[in-house]
């Protein structure tokens, strides 16, 4: 728990004892590279907080091929939120992209843990505060920039997170088909030469 | 502060005592119609509670047109999250679509206000989460739905609201021209005689 120790740390006050004694109320899981943390469809009555590892956010479209709409990293909070606060199915799926551990707080420790521990509400207000100060900001980039804008905006933002997802996925995140994605990267690269 | 009073007690155990001192904490604001509450580009140090009305949130184009990204009406919060959260100057404006009424809470009063009612933490929690999960659900809905798509599912699920705010605006907001908005409703109008 050395990851969620570290970013609980970083939001609220409290002490390494406190921190042991809510050890129990996650369950640590690992996930080969694309197995499913979460299926579409399946009840969501879970979040998952990456220790190691990266995993992607999707839907299956119409024609049945995965729309990536998001990822995570270490030391971020990821599930289908609606459906989690809702009691109802995932719209969402999440797959490990790489090999991935995992904290698994459900529905039932996440209430216990806010009962028990009431410093924790300033925990998750904080992350949900800034989970939405973030989905705020790129809802703005969705209107604003065209998918070539995107790619070159999150290339100089994230760079390493750009170098670390395979590429069908971050061209599936864009909006893009992996060709019209490598196209892009050459075109860029011509540029600089 | 009825509007808020209620909303605080759908999320969280408080007392009438509470709620009555809580009150100066908030200051509450009127603005006219097209008036703005927030600027782009000014220091954004405060968040706001729809009493009454309707406004829109929205960011200038390089063309200068303005592009609504989001509306807030009653017994919704708003603001521009991430400057607010980072101290920082606001990149989105919001602006009063009809005459409002609106609680204005600054950085400092809400710190304060969490200082002195560690209870509202489970409040502002639940509202995190809820705006949250909208906006999660809403990104998907941009990969997943054509601009026509968008219209007809914020018709069906927002039907008041549809109605409520002007058509140029919900126009920029669906990312249309108000002209082919007229058009979609016009067809979607004469399929249904």
């Amino acid at each position: 728990m050395d990851e969620l120790r570290q970013h609980i740390r970083r939001y609220c006050q409290i002490s390494d004892a406190e921190l042991s004694a809510m050890a129990p109320y996650f369950s640590l899981q690992t996930f080969r590279k694309r197995e499913l943390l979460l299926k579409e469809e399946e009840r969501c009555d879970r979040m998952f907080f990456v220790e190691k590892g990266c995993v992607c956010v999707f839907f299956t479209k119409d024609n049945g091929q995965e729309q990536v709409v998001d990822f995570a990293i270490e030391q971020w909070w990821t599930t289908d939120f609606g459906a989690f606060l809702s009691h109802s199915k995932s719209r969402l799926g999440i797959k490990a992209v790489e090999p991935c551990t995992v904290l698994v707080l459900t529905r039932t420790s996440k209430d216990k843990l806010l009962r028990d521990f009431p410093q924790m509400e300033q925990y998750f207000r904080t992350i949900a505060e800034k989970a939405y100060s973030a989905a705020q900001h790129r809802i703005r980039l969705l209107y604003e920039l065209s998918r070539e804008q995107a790619y070159f905006y999150f290339r100089d933002k994230f760079p390493e997170f750009v170098q670390r997802v395979p590429q069908y996925l971050l061209a599936s995140f864009l909006g893009f088909t992996p060709e019209y994605l490598s196209e892009i990267r050459k075109r860029a690269f011509l540029k600089r030469v």
